[in-house]
């Protein structure tokens, strides 16, 4: 069904997109302005997936790029991926640290030491400023959530499919143990339906998120072991590693643990997380699809713009 | 036309609104989850004025929450307003530093000395990542574009109309000096009147921005005499001070000759930006008509969902 322009490599892929005006290049590597045409198929997708969500009954909760830092620093994200967290930092300081600030900026040099922590950090995933709204009893059955937001990842590449900021959505399932296994494994399957819909080439996989250093290493085994993590992969090309665009992981009752969530009977919430890597499934569609939305396949444009 | 809820105080808005479900506080004053309610009502008026925007020939572009350092130092943003910037500093150590880093945060400590500055900082106003975009030479009349995106200012308040984390949306032309200040002055008049159709009290008023510190109160007076800064306000109530839902910036040359910018016959380009305050603008809504979207009056509803 999928008729791709070109089998282009990552960096063809690339200049494909700057060229037509899909995407605009900023002076930082990962960093893109984004086209009205880029916008409107992403906005139609998360409206998709959206209406997914609420037909399942799920709530809606959009999030900003920055979260309370005592969260992140709560949830364990900083033991595994300090590498690609973001820390926001300010300037207190009074006139005189204001004049000396600005002299090391006009000098070139580095102007970090005029600057202090402030209370908040950058999302590196969607659903982390959620686990901290859920403190208390759910109600029976658990509660299911649709979020999403801006992330940010300390990665730079050129390739586009990692970018440093770009947006999730995320399904939320935070209730007993077994129900958070069942959607794990019904959202795998039915999200997989939802991306094969829309022209592309899926296939699921046992995968591990990019834990930090040597502790790292055995975390990212037991992740395995344990199938903790499974991802939806496409490929770009035949010759570079297919890329997730959506995701599923099992928490067990880390963040019922940390945040003090509980189920109705009293008991450690477990959760589990579907997430859509929505800029990268608009990424996947142009490659499928073409640079000209109006022109993809009328069952895709249905699905997208029904 | 407008059928306030209440009269309510900036207090009493905020807790109608957090009863009401239409935002969730987090742990950090300024920094709220926003609803599928206030979500709608955003992407209604995003979608609005950019039909408007569309219209008169802009090119839309959605910025990431973060920019290019390198951007921001060279603006002056940090010169006049230090106070409200944001800077994003990284993890780039070992797996000893990571140790450290894990200890301090355990015990409760500042972990910003294992941290060092990324080559990004968070945007404070949607537009600035689109001067670097447009150096070189313009066509003839200039460029018309609409740009949108997250900003940052770091300025805690538990007022809801001073958020740490919010959305704007800014027409932008950059041209012709005549041109520049005609569009300033056309957009005061037909944004008021967009807001007015949407039942808000507006008064135009002439602003300064918050410049920081000794200078700071003389450039905010400069800025008064030379009318540079136009500013759309309206009051959440009677005993507090209006608050601005959109406003007008005559930058003269600065961006033109920061990013070498020139017109078509040569000369640096002079820009202006007409801006709304993207969720200022929602919360006025849910303040003038209530919380229920459904129950709005029925011209104010067919303007955002035509």
């Amino acid at each position: 069904m999928a008729v791709p322009v070109s089998a282009a490599t990552p960096a063809e892929f690339r200049q494909q997109l700057l060229a037509a005006g899909t995407l605009a290049a900023t002076a930082e590597d990962g960093l893109y302005a984004r086209s009205d045409a880029f916008e409107r198929v992403a906005l139609a997708f998360d409206a998709l997936v959206t209406r997914r969500a609420t037909a399942m009954g799920a709530t809606r909760w959009s999030f900003a790029p920055i979260q309370p830092r005592a969260s992140l620093e709560r949830t364990g994200y900083l033991a595994s991926f300090p590498h690609l967290a973001g820390s926001v930092h300010v300037f207190t300081g009074n006139d005189r640290d204001h004049a000396e600030m600005l002299r090391r900026i006009n000098a070139g040099e580095d102007w970090s030491s005029a600057l202090s922590p402030a209370p908040t950090v950058l999302c590196s995933a969607c659903c982390q400023p959620l686990y901290p709204l859920m403190s208390g009893r759910l109600p029976v059955g658990g509660r299911l959530v649709d979020v999403t937001g801006w992330c940010f990842r300390h990665e730079p590449s050129r390739d586009l499919m990692r970018m440093q900021a770009f947006r999730m959505v995320e399904y939320v399932y935070v209730g007993e143990a077994p129900e958070a296994v069942a959607f794990r494994d019904e959202w795998l399957g039915r999200g997989r339906q939802v991306l094969v819909d829309l022209g592309l080439g899926i296939e699921t996989v046992t995968a591990n998120d990019p834990f930090f250093g040597r502790r790292g290493r055995l975390l990212a085994q037991n992740q395995q072991e344990a199938e903790l993590k499974l991802e939806l992969v496409t490929s770009i090309d035949a010759g570079s590693a297919p890329v997730a665009v959506a995701s599923s992981n099992l928490h067990r009752d880390h963040f019922g643990q940390t945040f003090g969530i509980t189920t109705s009977s009293g008991e450690v919430a477990h959760s589990t997380c579907f997430g859509w890597g929505l800029d990268r499934v608009v990424l996947a569609l142009f490659h499928a699809h073409g640079t000209e939305p109006a022109g993809w396949p009328a069952d895709v444009r249905t699905r997208l713009w029904p």
